[in-house]
């Protein structure tokens, strides 16, 4: 994501190689971590050990621990900078004299290779080793990815061996995936010349992140509950319309020993030296889009803040977060910092669709004011889970003063929420310092517990309906037949009360990407439900949604070369 | 492979569970390598630094560094114990006060997951950490998956953004490639569902150690090589029938990037400590079947010994070893160890197609003998190259000593080349003192220089028949009318004088798998010839080649788990 434009600063991969490094060791220390807890993968990349893995996430968060969780207004398709805010929060905690973890996704090599642009931070908060991270890191992607399709080839095999368990061949419900964007894969015909082949049927690849198992892996809370999530995959149903499982394959300890070293956090160090665990990386559409629960666990065991993010805005990723996630991983959320930009601002405030971003450089307090409807949406959606909010400004070297100025004020006077400018792209841990005490403050006066928004017993239809009217502003829900006949269906499966998990644009409150704003006055319709029964919720999907990428005209592969020094250009 | 059966040995991964195993800086000290030669990956796995590796591939090998070329008899569909001959014999080098490294392949996940059994040698002769080597190791085989996909998603999403190049796409010969063994994906249609995605073409997944990039991987002679062997391979052809490359497509930086750590050499250690560098792990019926270059060369800048292994029996692997290899790494080998057993001996003397290994138990000095016709021509290949033979018999506990004397008496009084004994499975290194001494005195007693066989100016089709007479005792070679089209077409990519790789079966000297012994009058029939334009040959196809597995109706996967202690069960 394109998190500044500091037309003075040096590349983001750039400031990576310059970056002091320390010792993975030595990062880890102040957390009261040893060279012992961890398995190292070179000086600067590591994995908990299982045994360390294991003793952090047994022990219950200390309470004193304060997970900050960082979300977004509605973005425009370059990002509001939630990542970077994330590891500058993370690095200004530090400055003040607190034990501080950034936890945040792991990218996936599709999205590296395809369009320009890291997705570890920038600046002057970034995570590193930045090549490492972002090519093939600890190879957490690539067991998930093997995983997945030795799940594929086992069923497809089962079938051809005489298919005892009666899978029928148009119900297979689990595609192939592949960590690379490739649009031909989309839509395939696999098993074909013959029978010592086929039999011949329709496939979908997907990407990794789009996997199943990646929802899993990040939504395990322990070894056991990462075997029991696998075993309840459903991958097919059979001629009477039973759901067929991994169980059922017989491969549930396979995939679990492919992806044991997958499933411990990774441990690295933010520009400033702050530790970062970046581990799991699952879509924030078709799945819940955070961070692995693990990782999530054993920073909440060592350090004083766990600053962690949520994908797209906070309809979608916040509430994920806050009703899926926090639940399955028992934590208590202390806070919820909202990033916006004048940039966002502006185009919520006028008519821009397709997003025109030259039209947005412009100084506009007017335009920003007009933008404050989106803000204003998001952070009432937020105060509904009994969280202080904080609302981050990210600013950008076009903003000016009287803009910024005009967001503080109406935080302050209109919302009654704190606020504060964060220029942790340009300055580090220095520029969020505001932002973190900030936050310290919002914790401090804060009366009211976090709870999820919906009761855990409600039907799945109850929930979506929850959702859509009290998170997204809809009037209420349509379901299509088909959205209806999979609602009958889930009882089937043991998701009839299960956490939804909606699939909608990211670039509107509304199902319609060129909403922008706070729209009112639409139904949201649901056309398709999917049960995840691994990953323990239903996929409601409320448009087209693309777990496979393509590739642009232009890939960023294109650009990309070793030098003679082992760097790498054209990545960033 | 099935490597022995002893059956008072604990299993292999039981014995590789209590294998004393030393820190890996701890391993290569007696090398000369220090802690910052290492990237570590934990403990006891590291690879090569860049640095390191660079400086040791551009040294050429001491003259005194003597490569010992670990192959075999035509093999039983089991195997005959080459790897934990090359294990054994390393380990005993360094018995005898010698510096050794063992060099062999990688594992790939596709066997591994498909048929029960390892690749890392067995019993007291294995190479450590056994689950790690089997599983994601370093990451190499996902390297090489990734980079070949992104040269695949990159070559439709170009036919798809306009088709500048104008590929013609009936004519794509660049496929996909997976590491799980899936026979579904052999053929397939991708592209469909409209414009979006395609346009739709036939297409076809390999196995990762089937791919051109694996077999470029572990030729190439340092990164400059990698590089350009990279950009040289043909992925498809244009509307002229001009070839269109990897350089054409405008990735090979990024599959450079993609591979840069896959190039550096993994180090590991043995039962017994002696160091092990396990890299590269290509097919070796449509290449060439050895690891890395850059292992080989490296080894043999640091060892006095480098003991090293070709896939399958001599006619394949110790043929491509050196014809192919040997000149593409500048190396000279020092000897040849033919791996015999008596099992397959007394499997060449019968007529036991398919093989009935019950049959193979009884003892029957007769049968031996009447296998002694396979072992006579495989001495006589390698003789040949101008290398020092000797016969490594890997010893059974079902093997009777009558059985092993009738070997060893043939070959002394017959063939007159040395033999030995070998019991490294059950005894370690000491098991393979007697073997280390017979190929220490038959370097020093042999006269005669190593020379690849072929001219290497020599059009490809008189290199095939080379091979074929000299090699596999074929009358001559019969091309199909296919083939000669190949052939013409081989000058256009620059081939027609590059080295060829035959596919062959590896269970006879002939093209057809059931005829066992030295089998003489009949011509060896190339149906299709494929340049390998990075790789730098020409492989010739005799017979059908499957470049990707099926599983079986009881794949290994089914049994594995993995126990609270972290080991697996069902590995082995």
């Amino acid at each position: 994501m394109n998190t500044s434009t500091d037309q003075d600063l040096p590349s983001d991969v750039e400031l990576a190689r310059r970056a002091d490094r320390q010792p993975i060791e030595d990062v880890v220390a102040p957390l009261g971590l040893e060279p012992a807890d961890l398995d190292q993968y070179g000086d600067h990349v590591a994995k908990l050990s299982s045994a360390t893995t294991r003793r952090l996430t047994d022990r219950a968060a200390s309470s004193d621990t304060r997970y900050v969780l960082v979300t977004g207004m509605t973005p425009t398709p370059r990002g509001e900078g939630k990542t970077v805010t994330n590891v500058g929060l993370a690095q200004a905690f530090d400055r003040l004299g607190k034990t501080a973890v950034a936890a945040i996704r792991e990218p996936s090599l599709g999205p590296v290779f395809g369009v320009k642009g890291g997705a570890a931070g920038g600046g002057h908060s970034q995570v590193l080793p930045m090549k490492e991270i972002n090519l093939h890191f600890t190879g957490d992607l690539h067991a998930v990815t093997a995983a997945h399709n030795l799940i594929a080839a086992t069923l497809d095999n089962h079938v051809h061996q005489g298919n005892a368990l009666e899978i029928d061949v148009d119900r297979i419900v689990w595609p192939r995936a592949l960590d690379v964007n490739d649009r031909a894969l989309r839509e395939a015909v696999v098993g074909l010349g013959g029978t010592t082949n086929g039999p011949p049927r329709e496939d979908a690849f997907v990407l990794t992140p789009a996997s199943e198992l990646m929802a899993v892996l990040c939504l395990a809370s322990d070894r056991e509950d990462l075997e029991s999530r696998i075993g309840r995959i459903v991958v097919a149903t059979d001629a009477d319309g039973a759901p067929v499982t991994v169980d059922d394959l017989g491969v549930t300890g396979a995939v679990v020993v492919l992806l044991e070293d997958a499933f411990r956090p990774n441990v690295v160090q933010t520009t400033e030296g702050t530790p970062a665990f970046v581990h799991g990386g699952p879509f924030a559409n078709i799945a819940h889009g955070t961070n692995t629960i693990v990782a999530d666990r054993a920073a909440g065991a060592l350090a004083d803040y766990v600053v962690t993010e949520a994908g797209f805005g906070a309809d979608l990723g916040a509430e994920k977060f806050f009703d899926i996630v926090a639940p399955a991983a028992d934590i208590t959320p202390a806070a919820a910092v909202l990033v916006v930009t004048v940039r966002a601002l502006k185009y919520h405030g006028k008519d821009l669709w397709p997003v025109e971003f030259d039209a947005l450089e412009d100084p506009d307090v007017e335009a920003v004011r007009g933008g404050f409807a989106n803000l204003d949406r998001h952070v009432g959606v937020l105060q509904q889970y009994g969280v202080p909010v904080v609302v981050a400004i990210n600013r950008f070297p076009s903003d000016t003063d009287a803009e910024v100025d005009a967001i503080l004020e109406h935080c302050r006077d209109d919302l009654e929420v704190r606020a504060a400018e964060s220029t942790v792209h340009r300055d580090g841990g220095e520029g969020g310092i505001a932002l973190a005490k900030a936050v310290d403050a919002a914790v401090e006066g804060h009366e009211g517990t976090f709870a999820p928004l919906y009761d855990r017993d409600a039907p799945v239809s109850e929930k979506i309906e929850t959702v859509a009217t009290e998170v997204y502003g809809a009037d209420g829900v349509t379901f299509t037949a088909d959205a209806r006949k999979d609602l009958e269906r889930l009882e089937r499966v043991g998701l009839e009360t299960a956490p939804v998990c909606l699939s909608k644009t990211p670039y509107s409150f509304s199902d319609d990407a060129s909403k922008n704003g706070a729209p009112t006055g639409w139904e949201l319709t649901v056309r398709e439900l999917r049960p995840a029964a691994g990953a323990g919720f239903v996929v409601a999907l409320t448009g087209d949604v693309l777990t496979m990428p393509g590739l642009p005209a232009e890939p960023a592969a294109l650009e990309m070369g070793l030098a003679d020094d082992g760097s790498v250009s054209g990545l960033f």
